[in-house]
């Protein structure tokens, strides 16, 4: 059910991550596989009839969600809690300036980088709290945040599952996490964008995914199919919200700062959250075989690499300190791989890359092979 | 070449505008068109390749633009001036709080409504100058343009063509401008996405589309082909800028305040810029004869009907004061017909209405009929 791409199909259909040529590219989060059919269908029938305009006002964006949440995760959201807009980023923007006061805001590190620039972008202050490297779970720093809420922050924002970290906040920790939030009356925005990756546990007290709105009402979730879906380019996200007070100050947001959805992103949004279980069943068997894969190949070519169990998303965390190379990805690039540099996550971290192994299993090997002779020099 | 969409299938393309059953919209600026083959192959070509994901370094956007702007208005703009980004109202946000100084910005008025919630968006004060109802022309006030600079404004929002009055400002008038502009170190945004939509002159010393730039180095365009081509949810649209400062200004803008582009928008924006030059005249010639249709169909009905000559777009401004209705689309909605009232883009002015002619010659004699009996009464 999950195609490969060759070669030429993903350059084609994938010209950013493919750029270099004689380059293996597994840096930006977008996986070679073709989407699922329903998408494909879907989105041919809406261009076929000119459904190039507006999109309407409907809760089936909302409603199909709400479907989704309660097959996949046993959540309960009503259909009129999302807000439609265009993408993660500029949905965090607009929870932070619409609904989040203005006091610092604590971002845990490694994040993906544009949560630094979605603060500063808001004008508020960062309040950075860094995972050690050496630590041996990616668990948030409870003592810390509570620390930055008591030195005035008011705001938090989670990536849940986590990118770069591949991890899965746990249910009690996010329940601490809501209580600290409740005692500052601070609010949490959650990316949930990886929800629906979370990979088959490792062993059988393994974590499933808890929906940060499911222990803390007055939370922001700030969602979206494109990412488990790989179509970004449709333009479909949305803020979920409980309070009908939240929904109303989105609603009268001014069109210039509403990060605008699109109808190509509502509709495609709407079949992937209604019409792609069996797919997304079969994405996440292979990803969770391509971690398999992964893990052996480390065994085998770089036996000193250490990472955490990869529990959701398709981008694994790898520190490398070992090898003693301060930037392994800007060596594997000498060596025809391209991986995401770990100071891009955190800055001044030395020695870790972000491994995106949503690919072939023959194109993983030639991306852990690269990463081995560039780490042998 | 232009074909008109069905009742059924308007409704099913452009569920927005025919939100409300039984009643023919007449409001929000869609085409009742099908969209160019061109656009359409390409999307659904894209789409069927799995073009979903991040757009890639290009400039091929720009490189397009380029030749359109050669081949239509004789301008030759360097292929690299263009700077991708999603949206005409996000794009001048984008201008604004990167490229404009903070002063208070000058909004001609009637205006496009989010003309002024960008610059509320902004945090920037307005300074509205207010066109006559009774004037002549829709010229801009060049007398009061000075004074606002002079009072310490340093930023002008230009609609060329404008939307609503459906007027082109003259090459002359906005060479003038862009000496005020200088004079007074401002700068002027000029929003161009009707550019393409200047119909044939009613006579012989009609007006051509001046693109703005060519008359100021500094100024600074925002555009899209999504509105003449009927495509505003592929999120295609660029700034334009030729002094490479600016450029690299804004390429360092953070990815939350990017306004992102799509890779669908780019896509349709490259196949409407170079490929879809038989299928604009078409639009244009088809314009024109609903301009003369409407004419004569206020001519006949409306008679107390005062318009001006509608040089560009296909949304008519129509005074209806004569009437002695205050809000003539409210009265005209309990007659079957949406028009846009007056007043969304003038606050305060009574008896005018917005009217989209971009329909079947049928639908428009039903719009002016529906509104001929709402102000019979
Ligand atoms: C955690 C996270 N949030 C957001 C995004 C991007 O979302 P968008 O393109 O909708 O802003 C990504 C993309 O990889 C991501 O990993
Ligand atoms: C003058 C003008 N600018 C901008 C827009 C909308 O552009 P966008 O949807 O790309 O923000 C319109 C839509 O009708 C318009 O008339």
């Amino acid at each position: 059910m999950i195609r490969d791409l060759t070669d030429d199909e993903a350059r084609a259909a994938l010209p950013l991550k493919w750029e270099a040529a004689g380059v293996v590219p597994a840096w930006v989060a977008e996986m070679d596989f073709a989407q699922a059919e329903p998408i494909t269908e879907a989105l041919v029938d809406a261009v076929r009839r000119g459904a190039l305009g507006y999109p309407p006002h409907s809760e089936e964006l909302g409603a199909t969600f709400a479907g989704f949440a309660r097959r996949h995760w046993g959540w309960d959201v009503p259909a009129d809690a999302s807000v439609a807009t265009g993408g993660v980023v500029g949905g965090m923007r607009l929870a932070l300036e619409v609904l989040c006061p203005p006091g610092p805001v604590v971002v845990p590190v490694p994040c993906y980088p544009p949560f630094r620039d979605v603060v500063e972008v808001s004008g508020r202050e960062i309040v950075p709290i860094e995972l050690d490297p050496d630590a041996d779970d990616a668990s948030l720093d409870l003592a810390a945040v509570s620390r930055a809420f008591a030195g005035g922050a008011r705001t938090l924002l989670l990536c849940n599952p986590h990118n770069p970290l591949g991890y899965v906040p746990r249910r009690e920790e996010l329940a601490a996490l809501a209580a600290l939030a409740h005692e500052y009356d601070a609010r949490v925005v959650a990316d949930e964008i990886h929800g629906p990756l979370v990979l088959p546990p490792l062993d059988p007290a393994g974590p499933t995914f808890t929906p940060y709105l499911s222990v803390d009402e007055r939370g922001i979730a700030v969602t979206s199919a494109s990412k488990a879906f790989n179509m970004p380019a449709t333009h479909g996200a949305q803020l979920v919200v409980l309070d009908p007070a939240d929904r109303a100050r989105l609603d009268v947001v001014p069109i210039p700062a509403q990060n605008t959805w699109s109808s190509l992103g509502v509709i495609a949004s709407v079949v992937a959250w209604r019409d792609c279980d069996d797919w997304l069943a079969a994405l996440v068997d292979r990803l969770a075989s391509q971690r398999s894969l992964l893990a052996e190949l480390l065994d085998a070519r770089l036996p000193g690499a250490r990472t955490r169990p990869l529990e959701a998303t398709y981008l694994a965390w790898i520190d490398l300190r070992k090898y003693g190379v301060d930037d392994p990805a800007g060596a594997a690039l000498a060596h025809g791989v391209r991986l995401a540099p770990g100071q891009d996550y955190q800055p001044g971290l030395a020695g870790h890359v972000r491994l995106n192994l949503a690919t072939s299993p023959e194109r993983l090997e030639r991306i852990v092979g690269g990463l081995a002779a560039a780490l042998a020099q």
